[in-house]
Formats: structure tokens, C-alpha cells, sequence
């Protein structure tokens, strides 16, 4: 449903409602003339209070469509005694699409027209008239610095202002828009259309279009602050403190290495390397978690490496050294294989005894073998179930036959139920219970005791399923837990990119169909409640140095899919 | 209507199609879910004909929002044997939203499973699979660099990939794809995904997305050279020396002292004064033909001048420096004053014998005098009408009561044609003639006759309402007039935006029905067909160097609006 934002002098009012029906889709020109064509008497008085100024973006204001943002700026013209619709650049027409708004009405006179008025529309919309008399008179580039100087650290605005002509109802007086720095130099400068702005006693207009959700990306400790300094691979230490760092194949939970493997040595050694240590992996990424590992001569090797990767070749396989353990990623990179199962998988195979721990040569051997289909080591390319198989291996830690990631699940409890449970097979971006287990993010829950980890897992899978189908990075997560705007953030621009509403009840039903659809699958497909359970070691074996193992009950598990039967049956699914 | 991109291995097909009914309006993760609960038996062989490949791009891919273009890649997992989403960042989530595609979907096997294929979508959907059987076996890192040779030069494009470990249909084997830089260092690592895509033989997939509509700008000589390199104000000297370059209140159209007020002199000046002399007015430009102005010490004056405005104070009142007219432009922004009229109305006080023409200090004085609501100069902020009835000037270039802008329509008589009949007073930019009667774009008129140009601008009156109403710059015109595929890129990207289809004939609707509601409005305002002429002495007196009249016929005038009736009548208009 599109809007626009209403604005009347007389009574000082400013509301935000749906565009009329005649106005339709139209956008730009065809918006304001389609206001003006319904709304102005062709007879009112172009400076009187039966003229309407009307400001709308062109239909591909907002997007990236290139050189999409004029604006329209539309009225009875005092000049021309008709229609008039004078047209300008600057950054008012994104500004006002970006925050959702079809475009603004101004209309009435106050009743006393000494009165000067600013309009400040925030980005959530919120709308209101501020008087500012004292600005009588002044020209555009003063009143742009008087509206900057309202404005808060950070924001991103534009200003909409009208100079002393305007204000004299001069015939010839245009409207300024600020340019991208803030400069009041481009104009909607034909037609008068600045009289029948300083008819209305109106002597600016600022429209914030900050991005809320930047804001909380980037002021979040971890999203704003971890990700963007050392990678993913800032979890490395953090995990080996917290006993959950899972090492030669899930027997202990620290590795006497971490440091060696960890975000910040690596941080170090790339920047002393001259590779990239702080990048987006996509246009559009405000986080920047990624990097470029060089070689010691300086060549790019490959990317991160991510501390899903650090940890698997690392500490899992008892790897201590940054360097082989890029070798072992680039082999992956380039032979198409996932490096959480690869370096899983190696771990198991080390277990067999068959190679040794930390043996990284022998390890990028074993992975290599494959390229020859004969070889018996092939198996290594299906993964830590079927090589601990064929190798009679007890412990193959996997669910679903997928290998687990990271996070030992039994210091880190509330993971285990996300491994368990989600219809994805092993899996921590599910339902990254780390957040409230190790991070505080989102509040906390102890991560070694079972209280609380069922729930803390089921809500964070059916949120992530939302984000997943959103197409937002999971790293969002973190400020969406601590920081309520960016939920809020979250719906505005679906709502704002879909033209139909959201609000958080219907963004977590995404995430409930989602999961739902997964689940009834995976049920057709002959999964049962058995496949919902990690492998017997980890309810057995006491993980050092903590020593426990994993408590949390089957009924607990069982107990994240309570919502699925009442879902399918508002999807009419069977 | 959301469309995905279905791609056959077994015939070997690929076509755009709705999205189907369940999949409705999800994206990402929901969107991969949906067609694989809906469309893959839950028996199927993961690894033969009846699993599908899906690839989405979330809900807020192809947006400016932040971290908003993480890609779904889903099947039937070859190696959990259930549904399976696996998510990557990188670019190809963006391209696939950027170009309209809500997924593709990879279904059948091909007949010989040797064969290796490539998918190749360019920027306008079209799909082909081609044969790259010696691809085989080749690591990610090669595939991408094969693909990238495939590319023409200039070509924005993502690459999904697969190594070997996928095409060896190992069960950990991922999907890679490129990042910002080409690199296919981002990865739908788990599950087995590459896999599914080895079973389907399609080593990869590249999309461009290429922005069609950019690289018609960047390539026409007026947008992408002629704009970017003097602004505007390129075209004083075009226009003087084509002799309809109004000077001294339309008295002659050549003015002696072009070049020094030129865009070629504006340049060397901006540049020698530390100015910038080439960006946007707004985000999302590719044109940028702003520049800053500086005063002698290296200061910021003003934007500009641009063209209009080095014409109005320059040539129009016979003012040769390019300082001077800064100072004017700079006194019109900060009062707030449209530079057209202003201009064209000091000429005109001039043109009374009150103000040598030349007299820039003169000029300046006059043009401040209306801050003083009294001194009898204030009607100068009333514009060239009023201005020239006070001062009793008999040579008043107006139409509608808004001052002509700087091309003379002698000369120039398809822009006069523009300024009697569009309704927002005389106004270049309502039709723009000048591409046909002087720069030679989509095609040529002699602008010296009246053949031809009462058809010439009503076409671009249509075109250019059609593009003020899509928030689109009028200088896209240039490239839309003179390459075909630019309009077809505008209705893809307003398609894209709105989700409802586009094309040129619902474009040219847009702008018909812009007019008919302008044409209207001044109807109803009191305007006839006397509205619609120009002033007596385009009529009479000859301009020189060419020494010709306007000759347009009342007529011919007139037949510009006679598609208003019948698109009233379509609207439900009176």
C-alpha cells in the first residue's frame, strides 16, 4: 500500500495515509498533476489556502535504477495560473522513497503569515511542523545549515528550502534541494512554485533517511565492532576460553594452539602481508567480515579463512598454523568441497589413526586423493559419516549425516538443540544459539546447563528461516537481538521494497512456514524423532574441561516443533 | 508478476515463467523450500532426474538494503537425504533480483553424463545452456576465469561454480560463488548441493547484470561525453554557433562573447581553481554533469553555472564573464529565485534602456533590490512579464506568462512549438527539441523549417512526461532516443520495481496521461488555444544570423493535443 504524507498549515496537522485512488501508481509528475488535477480548484487562488504543494519521487525513486531520483515538485502555478509541475535533482526524491513515501501534501495557510514553519520527517515517517520565525528572511544556504544543525550526529538527511523570495511571494521564487553534500543548489526553480511555499509560511522540509538498520549493524558490538576487526575468526579465542572449541575430533574442548589460529594473529599476519582485511562479500554489506589471505609472498591464496574453516583444519584436525590451514581451505575453494565436513572429516580419519593429528600434509594429501576416483580415500569427499564408517570410527560426530561445526554441543547446550532439531542436518547458521550461550547477545543463557536452550533454539531457527528467506545476511542477528529498531528496521523495508505491510508477527510466520515446509519434507522423506538426536558420545563422553555432557531431554527436542501441526494447517498443507 | 528461470538438463531448455501459485511471494530460503516441497518427491533420488536445483535471491536482494543479498540454494540433500537450503554470499543473489529473476530452478539430467554444460542468463533474461564438456574437471578457481573470457568487455556479471568434488558427485562437495571482485571464494558449502548441480552436469552459471540502461548513458556521446566533460554548459557554443543562442532579450542568436561564457572555458576554470568539475546532483547518477563553481581564492560560489543560467545573465543580458554570472547565480540560489527567469527579466529591464546590457553590477543591484519590499525593483521577483508591462517593454519572451529559456525558437522552431503548447509555460525541458533540431539525436529536423516539428515535440512532450513521472533525468532522452535497448531497459526496471509488467506502450500511456491531466486542469483554469502561441514578435521580426521567423502554423500547434480526448476518455476523465 503506498503513502503519502499529508501536511496542513491551518491547523498544523501531519499524518501519513494511503495515496488516493485516483493518484493510483502514478509517480512524479503524474503524481503531483493527479493531485492537483482532484484536489486544487482550477480557480483557488494560487498563493491562498485552497492550493496544494505537492512534492512526489518518480516511480523509480529509491531504487538503484541510475539517474531515477528527480524530483517532482507540483502546485497551481502563481506564474502560469496553471498546472505546474517544475522538476529537480538532489536527494529529496530518494529520501522520501527510501523512507516509504509516495509523497507530500502541503496544505491550507496558517492564519498568521509571519509564522515560519520547518517540517521534519524522520525516517520511520514520524512527521511534525517545528516554528522557527527566526529564520525570516534567511537565505537557502542559511537555512540549510540551521536544519543540519538540527539534525543528529550520523544522520542522513536532505533538506527541502525556500529563500526571501519565496517568503515575498514573488512569482519567479524556486524551491532548493540539497545535492549529496548538503548543498542547497539544485532547484525546482520554474513556475513559482517558492510563492506558493512561502504562501503556506513553510520555510524548509527535512527528510532523514538514515538507515536505521545500518545504524544497529554498525553500532552493535559484534556486527559493528568483532566481524569487521578480525572475521569470523574472533570466535577462535572466544570459543577456546569457553571450553567449547572443539578439538581433535570433539575429545576436548580447548586447543593449545587457538591463539596461533585465531582472528587476531590472523588479522596481524595478513595486514603484514599487504592482503585485505576488511571487505563486503557482497555489494550492499555494511558488516565487511571479509578478507583475503595472501601467501608469504604475498599472493592472494584465498578467502578468510572463516573460523568455521580456522576451527575445522585447525583445531579439529589439531592443526596449530594459519598457513596450512589456507592450504587446506584454497584446496577446498577450488575443488568445490565444504571445508566444515572436509576438516570434520580429516579429524575422524586422524582418529582412526590412520594419520596423525596435526599432520597437515598428510592431511592435504587426503584430500587431494580424491581427484583419483579409485583411490580408497575418495570416501574422504562424502564426508566424516561415511569415512568414520569405513574407517571404524566410534565417534563421528554428525546429525543427519552432516558434520557438526564449531561449537562443542555440550559446553554450549542451546547449539546441540539447533544440531539436533534443525530439518538442515548439523548445523550451528540455523539457529546460532551462541549468541545468549557465549556472546550475551540477546540476553544469557548458561551455556552448560540445559534450562532454557530448547526455546532459546527454537526461537532463533524460526527467525533465522525468516532472515534466511529475506535474503539478510545471518550476522543481522546480532543487533536484531539487542537492539529493538532493527526488527523494526527489518519490516519497514519489506515493506517499504513489497508495498504490501509487515510488522513482526508476520516476519516470524515467514519463518514458521518456512521451517514448516522443512519439517513435513524431511517427515515424507522418513525422518522420525530418532534423527532428531546428536550421536550417543556426546551424552556419554565428559568433554574437558568443563566435563560435561550434553543433558538436554528428548521431550525438550521434541518440543521445538510444537508450532508445525497449527502452521501447515493455516498453509492448507496436509 | 514474479518470474523465475526454469532450465531443463534432459531437453536442454531454459524459459522465464511465473512463479508458481504456492511459491507465491517468498524468496531466499522460504522460495527454495517451497519448490522443493512442492515440485521433488520426497523419494527421489538426490542425485537423478527428479531433484531440483533451486537458486534464490531473498526478498531484499537486488535493494540498497544492507547485507541484503545472501543467496538460497536448495534440493534434496544428497547427503542428509532431506530438504536442504544452504545460503552463500557473494554477488549472484543481487544479479539474479537486479535482472527480475526470483530463482532459477535446474531440473532433469542430461542423457550423457560426460556432458558439461555453462548457463548463461544475460542481463534481459535470456537463457541458453552451452557446451563445455572441456571444462571438466577444472577447479572453481579456472571455471570462473573461463567464464570471465566469455564475457564482453564491461560486463557486470556473478558466477556460480562447481569443482570437481561436485561433478565427482561427492557428498560434501559445495557450490561456489564469486564474490565483489570475481573470485568464487564464497560457498553453499554443506549439504551436498554441488553435488545435485554434478548430477545435472552444469559446471556453471553466470549472470549478468549488467545495468543495459548505464551503459546507454555512458556510451551516448551527449550523456556519457558531452555532460559529464562541460556540463550543461556545453552547449552555449553549440547553440551560437547554430545562431539561436537568444542574446541581448532575443534581439540577435549569436552572442559575441560565447565561447568565454562556454563550457570548454568553464571547465579549464573550474579545474584551475580546484573545483569539481564532474558529479551527481544526486546518488545514483551515472551522467553527472555538476560542478562546483569556485571564486577566484579557490572557494565554493555556486553549482554550475549551468547552461540556462551562463545563457540568461550571460548571453541574454550580454554579461561575458563567467565570475560575474556566478555572482548572479549565486545571489538567485541563496534567495531562492529561478535563474531562467530572472535572467530573461533583467534582459528585459534592460531592453527598457533603464540597465546597460553588460552592466553585470547593474544587474546584480536590480536583482537585490527586491529584498526591500518597497523599492519599485521588487517586481523583478515577479518575473519578465511583469517586469517588461512596468517598464514598457514591448519585446516580452513569454508564453503563458513564464519566460522563454535559452534556445530561440526562430532558429530553434521545434522548441517553439514546445513553449506554446506545453502547459507549464514556456519550458524547454517539456520537449525538448534541441536533440533533433540541433545535436542531431534521434534523427534530424532542420530547425530553420516548420516541417516536421509540431509532430517532434508532442512526441517528446509524451516521452519526457512519461520519464518526469519515473523519476528518471531528462537527459536519459538522449541515449532513449538514439539506442534502442535504453527504453526497453526503463519498462525492465520499472517492471522489476513494481511487479506488474512494462512496456513501451504502457510507458507512452504514463506520459499521455500526464499531459491529458495538465491539458486539462489549464482548460478548466481558463486556457485556449490563444494560450498556446508565442509571443507577436517571433512572428515579425527576424532573428539574425539567419534572419528567419517562427512559422509554425496555429494549426500545427494545435495538432500537438490531439491524442487528449481519446486518453480522457481512457482515464474516465472529463
Amino acid at each position: 500500500m503506498r503513502e503519502l504524507l499529508r501536511v496542513n498549515m491551518t491547523d498544523l496537522s501531519a499524518r501519513v495515509e494511503p495515496v488516493p485512488e485516483p493518484v493510483g501508481n502514478y509517480g512524479g509528475r503524474a503524481f503531483t498533476d493527479a493531485i492537483v488535477y482532484h484536489e486544487v480548484p482550477a480557480d483557488t487562488d494560487p498563493l491562498g489556502p485552497g492550493n496544494k504543494l505537492v512534492f512526489a519521487p518518480g516511480t523509480l525513486g529509491g531504487t538503484t535504477a541510475p539517474n531515477g531520483g528527480r524530483l517532482s515538485v507540483g502546485a497551481k502555478s502563481p506564474l502560469t495560473g496553471g498546472i505546474k509541475e517544475s522538476n529537480s535533482g538532489g536527494q529529496a526524491a530518494h529520501a522520501l522513497a527510501r523512507i516509504g513515501l509516495a509523497g507530500i501534501v502541503v496544505e491550507g495557510v496558517p492564519a498568521d503569515s509571519s509564522a515560519r514553519y520547518v517540517l521534519v520527517v524522520e525516517n520511520d515517517r514520524a512527521a511534525s511542523l517545528q516554528r522557527v520565525d527566526d529564520w525570516a528572511g534567511l537565505g537557502n544556504y542559511e537555512v540549510a545549515e540551521k536544519i543540519a544543525a538540527m539534525r543528529p550526529e550520523g544522520d542522513k538527511f536532505a533538506s527541502v528550502t525556500l529563500g526571501p523570495a519565496g517568503e515575498a511571494l514573488a512569482k519567479a521564487a524556486g524551491i532548493a534541494v540539497t545535492d549529496p553534500k548538503g548543498l542547497p543548489n539544485r532547484f525546482a526553480g520554474r513556475g513559482g512554485l517558492g510563492a506558493v511555499m512561502g504562501s503556506k509560511g513553510l520555510k524548509g522540509i527535512v527528510i532523514s533517511y538514515a538507515r536505521r538498520f545500518s545504524k544497529a549493524l554498525t553500532e552493535h558490538a559484534v556486527s559493528g565492532t568483532g566481524l569487521p576487526m578480525y572475521g569470523t575468526n574472533v570466535l577462535t579465542n572466544i570459543l577456546n576460553e569457553a571450553g567449547g572449541l572443539p578439538t581433535r575430533n570433539f575429545s576436548a574442548g580447548t586447543f593449545e594452539s587457538a591463539d596461533a589460529i585465531g582472528g587476531e594473529t590472523q588479522r596481524e599476519t595478513i595486514l603484514a602481508r599487504g592482503g585485505e582485511s576488511n571487505h563486503g562479500c557482497q555489494t550492499g554489506c555494511v558488516i565487511k567480515c571479509s578478507r583475503y589471505w595472501m601467501d608469504k609472498d604475498g599472493h592472494y591464496k584465498t578467502k578468510g579463512p572463516e573460523y568455521e574453516t580456522a576451527w575445522s583444519f585447525g583445531a579439529d584436525c589439531g592443526i596449530g598454523d594459519l598457513d596450512e590451514i589456507a592450504e587446506l581451505d584454497r584446496a577446498c575453494g577450488d575443488l568445490g568441497l565444504d571445508t566444515i565436513e572436509m576438516g570434520a572429516t580429516l579429524a575422524v580419519y586422524m582418529d582412526s589413526g590412520a594419520l596423525a593429528f596435526g599432520d597437515a600434509a598428510g592431511a592435504l594429501a587426503a584430500l587431494n586423493a580424491g581427484i583419483d576416483p579409485n583411490n580408497e580415500l575418495r570416501v574422504i569427499w562424502d564426508g566424516a559419516e561415511a569415512t568414520g564408517i569405513k574407517y571404524g570410527v566410534t565417534r563421528i560426530p554428525v546429525v543427519k549425516h552432516q558434520a557438526l561445526p564449531a561449537y562443542d554441543p555440550r559446553p554450549v547446550q542451546g547449539i546441540g538443540v539447533t544440531y539436533a532439531t534443525t530439518p538442515q542436518g548439523a548445523d550451528h547458521t540455523a539457529g546460532y544459539t551462541i549468541t545468549s550461550n557465549i556472546l550475551g547477545v540477546g540476553g544469557t543463557t548458561d551455556p552448560l546447563k540445559p534450562e532454557g536452550q530448547a526455546a532459546l533454539s527454537k526461537n532463533l531457527q524460526i527467525a533465522t528461516a525468516m532472515l534466511d528467506s529475506l535474503g539478510l545476511c545471518i550476522f543481522v542477528a546480532f543487533p536484531v537481538l539487542d537492539i529493538p529498531d532493527a526488527l523494526v528496521a527489518i519490516h519497514d523495508m519489506v515493506e517499504a521494497h513489497t508495498g504490501v505491510k509487515w510488522d513482526v508477527a508476520k516476519l516470524m510466520q515467514l519463518g514458521r512456514e518456512t521451517l514448516t515446509m522443512e519439517r513435513l519434507y524431511n517427515k515424507r522423506a522418513g525422518f522420525t524423532a530418532a534423527d532428531d538426536r546428536l550421536p550417543a558420545f556426546f551424552y556419554e563422553d565428559k568433554l574437558p574441561p568443563h566435563n560435561v555432557v550434553f543433558t538436554v531431554t528428548d521431550e525438550e527436542l521434541d518440543a521445538v516443533w510444537d508450532f508445525v501441526d497449527e502452521t501447515a494447517a493455516e498453509m492448507g498443507l496436509q
